[in-house]
């Protein structure tokens, strides 16, 4: 799998272009794009990155790390995923880090995502639907959930994300309008991001393998 | 006007009844609502807080400020408002305490909405409309607020919310359907929450005055 991974992460390099911002986001399978970028590093302008994480593996390769307020859009964005369904559209935030990447993406024209083939899904929902919460609301935010979807919400305790907040994961859904679910999670008081990609699905989808498949 | 939001603030006590754990807003109006909980403080349960401005002031009367997380739905809220339309929809956040104060709104069983004469408008917008955003995406938020709203976000430079995030104050707004409005803003990726109660509006809004109206 981790073979799956480097294969894709690499692929996502020729969507790079001479003097990019490249905006980049975390996990195990973008670890393989940034030291990717690194070999290229003299060619980019530098990048906005979505966590601690990645911003202190874009600096070991050299590579400046920029504050996306003081830039414009960014040309392309750069990440995982965790679910990925025929649509392209993407559960996000295994890692905590689904705040960030929502801004980047939203900011981005081009979004690549880089999977391994294991991430494919029809419908949505297998893995758990991470939510940001603002601590004081997670009970309320729980209960909303709950009465909205049907689905479990679980407090995943002892992670606070790098805004400071908390993550609720939904169990037990199927999402077969990912549109509906995002919009409506996104009306609770106290729901920072909801890790579901459909509003601003990913734009190419690049699955790790010898070669490597672009949807 | 310091008079006729005592005279708010004093009214709202009747709404308070033995052994309540009390929902508590922030600002000036509130401010005299606190100081009438502190006289009858043996008569509650306790109060929760929507910020560390409004926690002190409990605590300075002896009443002891709960965590919302231990406990389930709350019976009252009490809290003012910067405008008040006549569906007793408001905008909120003049004070940067918005997010903490719609989770409150959202958990509360009744509002109370206590405000002066000068807050009522047929149209809400005129008081600039404010919106909690996580730092990274200041620039990205206002541009999307300037597309689907046309009107004018100005950053509340130096302001820092409880939730360590920042205030974009929209002006120019003419707010003819609060709802749309308010669903429309919560999807944009950085906004934390909207300064808008037009989903969750008052339930009952006390006008200070001799004698104080009820609508």
């Amino acid at each position: 799998m981790s073979e799956a991974k480097r294969l894709a992460g690499e692929k996502a390099i020729e969507y790079v272009e001479e003097g990019m911002i490249v905006g980049v986001g975390t996990g195990s399978t973008v670890g393989y794009f940034i030291d990717a970028l690194g070999r290229i590093r003299d060619r980019i302008a530098g990048a906005v990155s979505s966590s601690e994480q990645s911003s202190e593996r874009l600096r070991s390769h050299g590579i400046e790390v920029v504050d996306l307020n003081a830039i414009g859009p960014l040309p392309l964005y750069v990440d995982g995923a965790d679910e990925c369904d025929p649509q392209k559209r993407l559960i996000k935030g295994g890692g905590a880090a689904l705040t960030r990447e929502k801004i980047i993406a939203e900011a981005s024209t081009r979004f690549v995502c880089i999977i391994d083939p294991a991430k494919r899904v029809r419908v949505l929902g297998r893995f758990p639907l991470p939510v940001e919460v603002i601590p004081m609301a997670r009970s309320l935010v729980a209960r909303a959930i709950l009465a909205a979807t049907g689905g479990q919400p679980v407090w995943r305790e002892g992670v606070v994300t790098d805004n400071g907040n908390w993550i609720l994961d939904i169990h037990g859904l199927s999402i077969t309008d990912p549109m509906v679910v995002e919009r409506e999670l996104n009306q609770i008081p106290g729901v920072v991001a909801v890790g579901l990609f459909a509003r601003r699905p990913a734009d190419v989808v690049i699955v790790g393998g010898e070669p490597p498949q672009i949807l």
